[in-house]
């Protein structure tokens, strides 16, 4: 346990400093070479990949329809429904969030819209490793169904002669995603970013990755115009305020559950208590013995820390200061201190609130701004999905109302042009 | 005049490709240096280079309250109204974006909500150069006005024994902004970003600027963590599609005031008339003679195109792909077609709407995507200046509902840890 008001500034400082995540040098050379290839090479280039990195000769990059349409048949039925229950809830909350067309008449003949316009084609990585990730399709695929996307694209790397796995095609199905890549890494977000004969030329291209993902999705975005990313991405993290009256078992499960993500991952608890602190340390103790994943999840909590502050509000400040991706709240009037949370990706609020709800079900979007940027940055929504622009229309009235403003500044910033693009309007043109 | 039907595929590609705009290895190491410096020296590196880049020897950096607040005696009237008026406009249409949390029940017990949180501190840059730029400060300072930022820093060069122009000090005003730094280029966006004496630290940066002031806000998003920029520059464009109804004139006026921004500047014309194809370029060189800025627009019509297309749909076609920052629409029912419309930063319906409205007064906002960014990102609008978070509370029964839904995502994904932060709670805890 530490004492946060015992610390020195710079013990302080640190506790809410990230490790360095910097990619290298390293990576930034390989995955040039990497999207060289692709633009080069096309469909050619990952094949070559497959075989390089993953051991993997395949004469295919696409999963056909058929397999798509027939992948519940593989799953139980509990599978199903947990994928059919988790949809529901994430389609309705992100319906919600459907922009609306704005107008206003500014001044008498001088109306102006704000409108909104889906992204056209956009891509969606859904990272590999130790497990399929159906709750990622399920976040990022229902996004893309709502905004009407013309073309959905769907990566995932697959291993060896592995197959993607039935769950991760259902969920695709449920968003209406028929364009699945089996394909991961650098290569395949070069193959969405520049287009390949198998690999439709996407926009926009969402979801985690490895650092050479990362560096792939910030190299492509500042070299192919128009092309865009959705956020940068980091490890997980999770902090937790609780008080005295929360129970430390609930409390320890939330911070296992982050901690086995990654032996990367961010684990703070902030409580001003330190009996509770010592009884959420002995159920950690005690948890971690059954978990399956309990190397990685040590391995976190190795660089976890669980602080004992002076005040809740103190560790609401600190909070904000540090920005987490996810922040439970367990604390008596939770519901009524929500007004005091700033800079969170995503907030979990009361003893039956644990964080695995929004990673999967509750309806809420589980890709969040990690690594501090949830100071700036926004939680995945539907918005990520559309781009708004403006219009407006003037009637001669108008401009003639309009140049009264318009003139004298163009005059005060030197652009005679655009004064005449006026004056020639009001004073009868042809 | 060029005939689209008659390019061939190269020829047309060409057309439609902006100019590389690459920074180069140089620029990149010089704002290195630059960032090292601010960060090691704070406000004396400012200095530094204000007398190196600038020829400029000055002992402070901010501008003082009183000059802010004296700013409009120095303003002859039709200035000062003239910027009343445009603030007046662009205040009420982007008063209209404030967002509004929602909040649905996805099911029985589980409670999700759609919050926003304005963004702490925001910079706005405001270039210098050959003319002050009241708008600029307008189109960004209404946004952090309305966002109810708690600090915003508004930063523009001087250059010698310069002011800054009091018409930029009384937009400013208008907007309630009190933090005016007297300093330009890659060194101000450092401070800004980190932080020196005179400059306090902002979350996000926005703005336009040179290849130095582009590049140094590029490096600094992806090495301070949560610090963010608003979206990529490039050199101004504008598309005009018009038809044989159309005004040559004005056609001509709204090309050249596109044209006199800079010699990078990008200017087409689409039209399904030959006739008024000539009768536009007539016009370009009537008008071109009397302007101030002629040797600019002449530079940038020199990569200009006007060309002829089989039809006002081709026209729409070609745009789209184009992705064009501004589009203006001179044609028979504009405002019935303006659904045709795709992949534009800001749209000008009909005769009576010249660019110079939107750049300065009709309300819309001048910042926006060019360089073909418009086919993914959004003209600057007031969410810019918000970021979006979601808070979930749940019930125990409602945990309960939703553990059918998590417990077997959290199986298929191999995350223990995941389902026991419920399985704890639904089957008892302590």
């Amino acid at each position: 346990m530490l004492v946060w008001n015992q610390l020195d500034q710079q013990a302080q400082l640190k506790l809410l400093t990230r490790p360095a995540v910097s990619a290298g040098a390293g990576v930034q050379i390989a995955v040039e070479g990497i999207i060289e290839e692709v633009r080069q090479k096309g469909d050619k280039a990952l094949f070559e990949m497959a075989e390089q990195f993953d051991n993997r000769q395949s004469d295919r990059l696409r999963v056909t329809e058929d397999e798509i349409a027939q992948s519940e048949l593989q799953l139980s039925s509990e599978l199903k429904n947990a994928i059919d229950q988790a949809y529901n809830n994430i389609r309705a909350f992100h319906e919600l969030q459907l922009p609306e067309s704005k107008m206003l008449e500014t001044q008498s003949g001088v109306v102006c819209e704000l409108k909104y316009q889906a992204i056209d084609a956009v891509g969606i990585y859904v990272p590999g490793g130790s497990a399929p990730l159906p709750s990622s399709v399920l976040m990022q695929g229902v996004c893309a169904q709502l905004s009407g996307a013309k073309t959905v694209v769907l990566a995932t790397p697959v291993k060896g002669d592995e197959r993607i796995h039935p769950a991760i095609l259902y969920a695709a199905k449920k968003c209406d995603i028929n364009i699945i890549v089996e394909s991961g890494g650098a290569g395949v977000i070069a193959a969405m970013a520049l287009g390949t004969e198998s690999v439709p030329k996407v926009d926009k291209v969402f979801g985690p990755g490895n650092a050479f993902v990362t560096m792939a999705k910030q190299l492509l975005s500042q070299s192919v115009p128009g092309f865009a990313i959705d956020m940068p991405a980091g490890p997980s993290e999770v902090l937790v305020i609780a008080d005295e009256h929360a129970n430390p078992a609930f409390a320890a499960a939330d911070l296992l559950s982050q901690a086995e993500h990654g032996a990367d991952s961010q684990v703070l608890l902030l409580c001003d208590s330190a009996s509770f602190i010592n009884e959420v340390e002995a159920e950690i103790t005690r948890q971690l013995a059954v978990l399956s994943r309990a190397d990685i999840a040590k391995k976190a909590m190795e660089n976890s820390a669980l602080i004992l502050v002076e005040s809740i509000e103190q560790a609401f400040e600190l909070s904000a200061e540090y920005g987490p991706e996810h922040l439970i709240l367990q604390i008596r009037d939770a519901q009524s201190r929500i007004d005091l949370v700033k800079n969170a990706g995503s907030v979990f609020v009361g003893d039956y609130t644990p964080e695995s709800a929004g990673d999967y079900a509750s309806g809420t979007n589980h890709v969040l701004p990690t690594y501090g940027y949830s100071k700036t940055y926004s939680s995945l929504n539907l918005m990520d999905f559309f781009r708004t622009y403006t219009v407006q229309s003037i009637t001669k009235q108008g401009l003639l109302n309009l140049s009264k403003a318009i003139l004298p500044l163009a005059e005060a910033e030197g652009l005679d042009a655009h004064a005449n693009a006026v004056a020639i309007r009001i004073n009868g043109g042809k």
